[in-house]
């Protein structure tokens, strides 16, 4: 259809691996993984990160939340410049490999120390990679996140979440026209009504622990209040409107690993800032009050166990920290 | 300050008077009141014509949602042309009277039937003179809107809502820059605060039935969560979370005279397809469900009467209904 947002989905496929297939092997020190806070697709390497305690073998670099049409820039840092990669642009990184690079500089992005190249932006298989390729340097305690006996389940789970979720609030927010947008915005609250009931009677979308399902939704329902509802038109309710899908995301929140990786000022920046085509002015909205994702959640009357056998994350080290405050 | 919006308040002056003294007596069938559905300032003067019963002696024009740099428009009327009129644009009949007129074309406005002028379009005036000059013509019923004993007080509160609501949420919406957005937006919502304190005991604000001050809040509460809230970035809160405003605006939607002169998809469609500066693509959001207008209230309880010692207007013209559902 004519107007309809289609996201580039061609990544980088290189993969660091435990045997090293695509000559990036697993390895402490080696890699940085680079992020902004305010997007939702980094969003999830930083969460698993966390919940498998890989902080202290793969260093993250933060970006700041605007960037201009070339790349992400390093401007949070002293100097406008990464203290491990020596960059003030993301996008040299990429160069550094492909010279001629011409598709999106990406978050996020995983950079090899030693030569400064990206070795791979393919966000999907980031996380995996870290679950099953890290699994020798995760923490003692990690949560199993991608169950062999659930993947079908959960792969299932994320395909329908991608489309009509992650990627549904850009289609109806980037939509080039009134009829793009309506569908994407139908599907978007079908399938939110969908996963209200499915996690009425259960606290997790999978299973009964926190799993890479989980780690895929959250990122897009805890900013959705914030940026997709009126920047984007996902209007028909406010995420504080839809009791089920409220309470999951306070859950979520105040679990460990979860509401620690959130800054919602660089979100919202990032969202009203960048999108000029959207919000010429670039005027930031004050609001919306976000106090109700501290309160209160009541899902443990759902049974479940939210690390399974594992423990929680610890606190994320010292220069990682974001405000508490939402 | 300098990204501050300020609002030409410097209407037609000129009245229509049980005396005449401006050159305009009151005269059943002699003038016609034009509006749009969409526009906050002229829904006051379709509620109060609706609750006094000027219907009979003061027809009304429609124009429709969206205009031009120049004037509203008829484009809702066969052949895009006001039936009693006989003109397309609203301008004529500002242009009839002063050639060389070049400020605002603005609803409400009055135009003078045998010379297809307009007479005013002081909106602040013309809900008070509807009360106070067409007394003569007032429905059997009709509610005192304006009492004598209670001027000073409805005046007050009319004033504080006027800066800090009404034109408060253009003052976020149209600001031209980040302070400016956020002073109003501070002040829209101390002020929504305060009047939450004030509706939490009483059913309505001054006095104990409805009166010219309820007439002022309720075109901006009814449009709140449809268009300021994202459109003008009025997001602390929809209405629809504060439960106070959100009772008392569900009172007024359920008066005869009040929801039966809104039709929420030509707000919408002004606000979203006029504004492009503020909404480039001119995309009109699907939401948000207001559903909740349509819901019990319950403000019975707080005792008083809607109408005091007067009835409830019967149904609106055939030609001037509205959908009924929100």
């Amino acid at each position: 259809m004519a107007g309809e947002f289609k996201r580039d989905m061609n990544y980088i496929p290189t993969r660091i691996t435990a045997d090293g297939r695509d000559g990036y092997p697993v390895e402490p020190g080696r890699y940085r993984l680079v992020v902004a806070r305010a997007c939702p697709w980094a969003n999830r390497s930083v969460i698993v990160r966390r919940l498998l305690g890989l902080e202290p073998v793969l260093s993250m670099g933060i970006a700041g939340p605007t960037h201009d049409e070339r790349s992400w820039r390093f401007d949070l840092d002293p100097g406008g410049v990464d203290p491990v990669l020596g960059i003030e642009r993301l996008q040299e990184a990429f160069l550094a490999r492909y010279p001629d690079y011409d598709r999106g500089i990406t978050v996020p992005a995983i950079v090899d120390i030693p030569t400064g190249q990206v070795v791979t932006n393919d966000f999907p298989q980031i996380t995996l990679d870290f679950t099953t390729e890290w699994r020798e340097h995760h923490r003692r305690g990690a949560p199993e996140l991608y169950p062999p006996d659930l993947r079908a389940e959960i792969d299932e789970v994320n395909d329908a979440v991608f489309h009509d979720v992650n990627n549904g609030v850009y289609k109806a927010g980037m939509a080039g026209d009134q009829q793009a947008y309506e569908k994407a915005h139908a599907k978007l609250f079908a399938r939110l009504d969908q996963l209200s009931e499915r996690l009425a009677e259960q606290r997790y979308l999978v299973g009964d622990t926190i799993t890479e399902a989980d780690v895929h939704l959250f990122p897009t329902l805890v900013r959705f209040d914030a940026v997709y509802h009126g920047h984007f038109k996902c209007n028909r309710h406010k995420l504080a409107e839809l009791p089920v899908l409220r309470d999951y995301t306070r859950d979520l929140f105040q679990t460990p690993g979860f509401g620690d990786t959130i800054h919602f000022p660089q979100i919202k920046e990032h969202y009203y800032v960048v999108h000029r085509f959207l919000n010429p002015s670039g005027i930031v909205p004050a609001g919306p009050d976000l106090s109700w994702l501290l309160e209160p959640h009541g899902r443990e009357r759902l049974g479940g166990w939210p690390f399974g056998r594992g423990t929680p994350p610890g606190p994320p080290p010292e220069s990682e920290r974001v405000p508490a405050a939402a």
